[in-house]
């Protein structure tokens, strides 16, 4: 730290992403990155837009925000594109909550929440998950806090039904609530159907996952033509050719090919269902997720060990210091043959851990 | 704008980046993007990278960051990476000022300043340029402020030495001093040799200009490792994957390909020499540019007035509604041909309004 760094962010604790490391190559199962690669219409799309790059990216998106809003059934005006959807969190985060209208999430959820909350000097509630790892809704209805719930929640996988976040929205009116829906592709209701009912409503989304594209770095919000307008301001306040050319035409063609997507988002849930059944055979407790990952405990072996345990084997996991989730694995949905490897691998382990 | 919008907020007012019409093709003279394409090598590069796009950028971009670091002369703990070099300054704006700190910059220089300062809520002060819009040192000498100058500035094209740099760094010893060198490959000082002698001084650059990169999003600020460890702390808490798998194999590929981009540059300031004794010889009063735009002003003709007539006949420039400087255009060098054209252009302009 520098003697210059301002005092208000001197106890700042930087979000700690999955780590990447390049000593050898390993199945990658640590940060829900699809295991699909782009359809070959996106290669083709970013090498058209290659030869064009000392041009300014267009600071609207006019061509994706358009093909994005037909796509989901919204106007243009109730679209904002950004770098990653940790970009339109960051930008939602500022516009929406602040000292008169604090945060509340769940103590178990990404662990981006509550250092966005710290970098912008915004308070924040931590609202325990139920004994099961759930979401109560109850304890989200009417507490007058701007709401930030991720749906499918992470690292659970676990979902809260479009029922219960209507009751939150309804009995919030004067707040806004958040549903980040970075993993909704893969089982979950998205609420994006909701945004003309609620003005309160903001929905975030993400290509990284279900649309093969973590390495582009776009995401996405939907909401009211107002809320929009506002992150708008706050985007052309920051950084307004935030998705640079390559990544909005590689988003537009992804659209495009959505069928392809959707037909792997299958795959990784078949993939999903076959892997919980393996884990629950070998003693694991399984949540029952909604996502491209599992969250897993066995009695036999602690997180850290079984994290540590795969590593050496060529398997990457995550796991989370965080008391409460201690004990479980965050494993990535992969392909039906990664998988394989993977039960074989924790059955290995098992067997030389419990004698 | 939504009543959801926090009252810290409702004031600001978002830049205004140059405008990108898409009704007809221009000749592009108004947002200082290179006229020339990116290396071949970088298309390869970038369409190599591109089938790896399901996978997460890596947070640190060592690959570049250690290229760059080489090329700069300094160690990679002494570089970060940001989404446009427009991310850097926000993050050290964040960084280093506040209401203890507050900022001080010129009048006239890239309107993007007021706009960060207002963003994160930090007072400034605006110094104004001198009769001549140039940029007076011993205004900023010892002023005990976070400084931000461009240098070269925009949209005067004018510098400062590096030895009056260094009279303000060494006066401020307790304060940062942000060196702006989007435009230092046209002909400036660049004050990155002096990063190890001044813990103060950060400097800024960008792949927009010189680089033919502004669609592609990638700036760098280099001074001493704890300036950087602090923008890092800062990135980390905003978004660590802020530089896409692309855009950094783009940037790795142009600073191999360093010698054509410094051709191209020397070729902008050829055509800047031509273009700027041109535009005298027709009465202008042209700046003393080491930019890769022009700032000229004609007796005979308004700044809005001169840009409606080079717009109506296919010539994009810009022209600033601020005071002192309405009656100047600012004309991005372009080609040969390109300024050829503008020169020819603006003559018959100016024989229809006087006649």
């Amino acid at each position: 730290m520098s003697r210059f760094f301002t005092e208000r962010l001197r106890e700042l604790v930087p979000y700690t992403p999955g780590e990447q490391p390049r000593d050898m190559q390993y199945i990658k199962l640590n940060t829900n990155e699809s295991p699909f690669p782009p359809s070959p219409a996106v290669l083709e799309a970013v090498a058209r837009e290659s030869g064009r790059l000392q041009l300014y990216s267009d600071p609207n998106c006019r061509n994706l925000t358009n093909r994005l809003a037909e796509l989901y059934g919204v106007s243009p005006r109730q679209v904002i594109l950004t770098n990653g959807s940790d970009e339109v969190l960051n930008f939602a985060f500022q516009a929406f909550a602040d000292e008169a209208h604090p945060l509340a999430f769940p103590d178990v959820t990404y662990g981006f929440y509550p250092v966005f909350a710290a970098l912008n000097g915004i308070p924040y509630e931590e609202i325990p998950l139920k004994e099961d790892f759930s979401i109560d809704p109850a304890d989200y209805i009417g507490i007058g806090k701007t709401i930030v719930i991720a749906n499918p929640n992470a690292p659970t996988g676990l979902c809260l039904s479009l029922a219960e976040i209507e009751q939150i929205l309804q009995s919030n009116p004067n707040n806004v609530v958040i549903i980040d829906e970075a993993y909704v592709d893969f089982g979950a209701e998205s609420a994006v159907g909701l945004v003309d009912r609620y003005e309160n409503l903001l929905v975030v989304q993400t290509f990284s996952k279900s649309r093969s594209m973590a390495g582009a770095r776009l995401g996405f919000g939907i909401g009211s033509p107002a809320l929009i307008s506002d992150l708008h301001t706050v985007r052309y306040s920051t950084n307004p050719y935030n998705v640079n050319r390559m990544t909005e035409a590689a988003g537009e063609a992804a659209l495009r090919e959505n069928d392809y997507y959707m037909q792997n988002c299958r795959a990784i849930c078949q993939n999903r269902e076959a892997t919980a059944k393996g884990l629950r055979q070998m003693g694991f407790e399984v949540l029952e997720s909604r996502a491209n990952f599992l969250f897993a405990r066995s009695e036999a072996i602690g997180g850290e060990c079984l994290y540590q345990q795969l590593k050496q084997r060529g398997i990457l996991v995550r796991y989370f210091s965080k008391k409460r989730i201690e004990d479980f694995v965050r494993i990535t949905v992969g392909t039906a043959e990664q998988m394989e490897i993977l039960l074989n691998t924790v059955k290995k382990i098992l067997e030389e851990t419990t004698p």
